[in-house]
């Protein structure tokens, strides 16, 4: 049985989402959503996604456009075992999706009330095993638990201080600023720290933020205090067999989040998206009794395998969440 | 009989005609030179290209960081009918190709003087056929030959102007800026247009151009007087039946390169490269007696499918150059 | 008798204005109003100008925060001869004005239309004697008129074709973008070139435009053909003897805007505000029929002293441009 | 007694602090060098400062652009009581002014080991009085000092985690990126907390630094740990009355450092400098028992005090340092 999973917004995430569910065998895209004939929805037809438009009123856009629609969201839904929800923050879907009687996936940009049930595949794929309504961290959020749930797992964590040097806008994103300045969050602590904890709820953390004008990628500079006293090595030995972390080195010529990208876009994946974190192992240190250490995160792509994983976990079809991560990943081609 | 070709410096443009050439079935790489053991070493050998150093002194290097090489470029050299060169411009390499008695393909970066024959599939083509040493001319100089030279066919060309905004580094380049100011060439003309002149000798142009903080395209803003009365649809007729020439819209979305790039994502191009020269539909006007159009080019791309083509005319192993361009854009996944 | 000059909007122009104003011994600053209680209403304050606030609504928000106010904008009418506008776009103060019986001075956002009457200080100070309603033309058109209006009076004009580099935002507006992108304006003309003709009706121009990612200055790249066959130095000389030009020089290190505005904040002004239009001495060429220039527009500033020239003109304290023009310049520096 | 001071290098820091020195009324700016006819060399004359050659050579560069000067660098430290040094770093000037016999004062760029003597006029002022030889620590360590020194002496000071955004390049730098990339200091601890302790060896601070594409100004995120259990109040009041620090505020619309650059724009600053440590009111919270903060620091100017005050400790004109800051403040427009 192929779980059918539809896109409700095809857009950064959702078209994203849908590229990775198409890759897998055990589900399939049966449609996706959009409300204007943009070129992002002549991509979704020419790659094959069977198009819906997002609303009623969408209907006579693409028709005045020449596009054809399979019909409406609502359409859509009454097919679907599951939908993925791509469309911007706070949409106020919930209603739609709970009286259509899907389960539905939400990303990090709606509020953890909104699902009471945060999702990372390694840290808590169990509690939504069979929910309904489950969010899957943000991008930020994301990459902190990647790299923080093995060290607490090992070592145990005493606390974590993070700071997030976060990029101004997303690439095709040209509204948006600043083109010279750096922006804080004076709020502290930034959201960043209680959202980790959403799905690590025992983890001492503190983070700030930072606004920064680029486009490519997050990049967090952190310090850890662990519970064990440890080795530069023994950190670089857990992360190695931990799932969705890939090392860089300034060594070999990796020195910023643009050759992160540029080795991103030799590695041949689907729109040279970048899963994993990346660590600097030559930016890693234990200093005294603190862990240092350096990630950057491809904030268009990192939550795309943690979706596919909430699927299976949502829909029983995959008890285990090594398995499930392992069956992501190769379909993606983060393992081979 | 496939064409042997070495690709001498994996860079920028060397690792992306790599690819280009792999994908052909009349030709393939026999190998390719590096002179520093970087990441982007690593990724010739994981696409399972023969992997060469550069010189004498460079094997240690890679030897000391546990990379094996086959040889060094003589090696290379010794196997191969035709070299393309890939090295940081003034390298000098000439001799060594001479000696070596293979053909040679220069890029844009270097004078024409350096083997008397600028290239492009669509102009000149012809000139090429049998060559031993040729320059395929720059990504911008490119661009204004693939929708000028239509043009100048059909309609015959009066005056160009041309205003180009150009990148200020390549995403993977740190180093250079600027990072906030616009940079004029002050030389005027500046060596666009003369560059245009070594394959279009007969071309009455004038280029003006300036550096910008952005790393993803070069925009070209053009003035063109044509001998003939003509409509906006007669140009746009015209393009749309030239080769390598990609239609935008700002209608649907796309309104600054930054949305270029991202279609391109879209499109499962390999390194999400946009060999086209991206033309704004509704950027292309005839007002009174002249022309304007907006053009964007994928700096690092655009000569991709010209050095294939090169290779062919060089080899002589396809004379009519239609038929060079449609299968190496076809491999490409150009057309379909 | 001075005349009393009222500040509606105290924001990036309107601070400006104001100081220019202040610095004149004809005219004096009765007035400055605003909406909110920021950092830039604490400094009009510590200048020493006479606080209102824009309405009866905002007068709370500064009592919230300690910032007494003289009244409100209605207050401030009252006792004005004119007023000028630094509000954003299409705030509609019109009526407000006309029923306060003021003279008002708009800025070259608003459209033609609202006043009937464009100007620029060298071109027309003499249409605007007298007049009740003016609108000071944008900071680009001011900065096309400056060097094509003595070229139309020595040479005359036959064609102009000027590129527009934009900057994405001000310094100080961290919101708008480009991050990196270049985008064009896709309509041609682009509507500097009419503007131009609110104020030089017999100009033929053709301008198109494109955004970039920088914050500190405009730069236009120009090709004019003129009526007579002229010199690059002929061009030259006719600058140096034309108002508010200044010339840079490649030569001494000026390669960019970026060192303009270094060099600027070497001349002592106010906020380092650069008041003349900067043209590239060595970037300036005639070739062939056509004259080419290179020059760099600060967005902030260069509209300062006509908007000085255009109360001297309306209030007719002044009837003589190049007068008025010496007066103002010699208080703002410019001269000396 | 005026002392009697020449300026080696006047470029981005040597023109500030020849200004600074000129505003004292017991010091003198006794001449400046330069080694090419730069337009800085042009406004350095037109500021009235006298002229000199960097070396021999440089003279008939000078004379070629009809540029008089009044001696080379040895003529000009002849008369001078001491020299600061605003050339790049490791120019190796020492023995040139060993030699004469003057003073010297470097700047941060070079290495403590050069003067055994690193300064800052808060912290460690007595031990320069009488000095010959001093270095005034780069503009991040000083920035760190000025916030951390009034908060050791205070309340005594555990553990500093300092994390600094910096930008990539100055102004004026177009040649420098990065354009669209985040680049770690992958080597932790970065130089920084070595630096601020050769002025503070008893403070336990690490830090790490990232580049990013901006040029105005550096900002830092501090996590502090205090010896004492304080509020926020206790922490502001105390920077309240520490000297150079600025409060901002993002209520009143300085959400970044571009407003702190406008809002230094509209305090009549020479070049519009801001010499304070600008720190984030709204920003500071005291949270569990660590301290968090952001500031930002104007790269170019912070560290023009610290020279002038290092110039009287070492000519002892003035014991006492906050006599020494008073006077540099207010003739900086610090205080008023």
């Amino acid at each position: 049985m192929s779980v059918k999973v539809a896109i409700n917004g095809y857009g950064t995430i959702g078209k994203r989402i849908a590229d990775a569910v198409a890759s897998q065998d055990d589900m399939e895209v049966i449609g996706v959503t959009k409300t204007r004939p943009t070129y992002e929805a002549k991509m979704a037809i020419l790659r094959g996604y069977p198009f819906y438009a997002a609303s009623e009123e969408s209907v006579g856009r693409f028709k005045d456009k020449g596009i054809e629609v399979q019909g409406t969201l609502d359409d859509l839904l009454e097919q679907a075992d599951i939908v993925v929800d791509g469309t911007p923050k706070k949409m106020g879907y919930k209603e739609t999706y709970e009286k259509a009687g899907v389960k539905a996936i939400w990303q990090g940009g709606e509020k953890h009330e909104l699902t009471g049930l945060s999702f990372n595949a390694q840290a808590n794929y169990d509690e939504a095993l069979g929910a309904d309504y489950v969010r899957v961290v943000s991008c930020n959020t994301t990459g902190l638990i990647r790299t923080l749930y093995p060290l607490h797992k090992e070592f145990g964590v005493k606390f974590v201080m993070a700071v997030m040097i976060r990029r101004g806008a997303d690439p095709w994103d040209t509204k948006r600023g600043p083109i010279n300045a750096v922006e804080p969050v004076l709020k502290v602590p930034s959201h960043h720290g209680p959202d980790v904890q959403t799905v690590m709820p025992y983890l001492n953390i503190q983070t700030t933020a930072v606004k920064v004008p680029t486009t490519i990628m997050h990049l967090h500079s952190l310090m850890v205090r662990l519970k064990r006293e440890v080795s530069t090595d023994d950190v670089l030995n857990v992360w190695e067999d931990s799932p969705r972390i890939l090392f860089v080195e300034g060594e070999e010529g990796i020195k910023s989040t643009a050759q992160i990208m540029e080795m991103a876009k030799d590695m041949c994946r689907n729109r040279t998206d970048l899963y994993e974190i990346a660590v600097w192992r030559d930016g890693t240190h234990v200093v005294g009794d603190s862990l240092y250490y350096y990630q950057a995160i491809h904030q268009e792509s990192d939550v795309v395998p943690e979706n596919v994983d909430a699927i299976r976990a949502m829909m029983e079809i995959e008890k285990d969440n090594m398995k499930s991560m392992k069956k992501t990943d190769l379909a993606l081609g983060i393992e081979c």
